[in-house]
């Protein structure tokens, strides 16, 4: 396997942290992410994977995968040791509940090429940057409030770390970053001290943009 | 089971058709999601669901389920047949490729809550119509291309409806209702050309907002 990726994207990070906790060890291949012509840098990538876009990972069978959890959820179909969803059917949804709640509700709507395009239709700098600490902060309340009535174990969902620690972890670095302290968030605070003792968290989470 | 959801939320669509699928017929309450106070519409809704969106399930368990992906995977676990995702590993992964480029790539920077948002920090109400249409193309045509690279059957992924196809039609509804007809995205029209004639789909699209 391959791992095309950006030591910036929470995205990429999301699925190191997999392949880590998973103890595969692939070939990685560094792809820019930021500048304005960040995506015509490798046209060789672009062949293989038109949109650009990053985590992207080739399989031993030559098959290029998408999009972070479907890639998370194909390696735990594939490896399934240590799983990365609970074993219960309702523990499995929570899982899935919060990962969403991060990659759907949250980072969409902050990667470079969205608030790149804020500055093209007008939007000033600063207004830019309080859209990204809005949508994170409205986002990681909804996931504390999440916690508050489903968490019954050391981690997000249970006492093992999930696909939804392995969303939680980038998205709570970032925050920090954008000038938003986690104490505000209580539970996902103390989640987060943990899976930063954990090698596969600690080594693997994404690097600051500047 | 109960569903909460709304009739014009692609997200809520996307619940309905899995269900639909599965041949499950489930109480429905309606929960209004526009206007400046629709949140504010149902104590007892935000109460069992603080974040107020839809959609969500209600198990039999008494659980409550968010996030559409979460609970179509929570349906496919519980009632296996028919399968909304294909057997084969690198299959299932495109399906739900295809289903992410849709529910996080698309739509999240499509809903109420975030053209409101655009509006209060001073974008003008045609940018924002604009905002809409370019993230549908963007995304759309991103979708396209994974088609003409891995699609091998009548539907997304194979020749039956899947996870991907659920998030594919009610997107691809709105895209119509925005402006932007699918014949420029020819696999894709396709598909939804196909999707029309399966009443679990053409009964359960999002209805228009006006």
């Amino acid at each position: 396997m391959k791992l095309f990726q950006d030591k910036i994207s929470s995205a990429a990070s999301r699925v190191r942290i997999a392949l880590a906790l998973k103890g595969l060890d692939v070939e990685r291949e560094a792809i820019g992410i930021l500048g304005p012509d960040a995506l015509n840098r490798k046209p060789e990538y672009l062949q293989l994977n038109p949109q650009g876009l990053v985590p992207a990972l080739l399989t031993d069978e030559g098959v290029l995968l998408t999009q972070s959890l479907a890639i998370i959820e194909y390696l735990d179909e594939r490896y399934p040791e240590p799983p990365l969803l609970p074993g219960k059917l309702e523990d499995r949804a929570f899982a899935r509940t919060v990962a969403l709640a991060i990659a759907a509700d949250i980072h969409p709507l902050l990667p470079p090429r969205v608030t790149a395009h804020l500055g093209m239709i007008g939007v000033k700098a600063e207004d830019i940057a309080e859209w990204s600490r809005h949508w994170i902060r409205v986002g990681l309340t909804a996931v504390e409030e999440l916690l508050a009535r489903r968490q019954t174990g050391q981690y997000v969902a249970g006492d093992a770390p999930s696909m939804a620690d392995i969303c939680l972890f980038p998205q709570a670095i970032n925050a920090e970053r954008a000038g938003l302290p986690l104490d505000q968030w209580p539970r996902i605070a103390a989640v987060v001290a943990r899976l930063r003792e954990i090698p596969a968290f600690a080594d693997n989470g994404p690097a600051p943009r500047s």
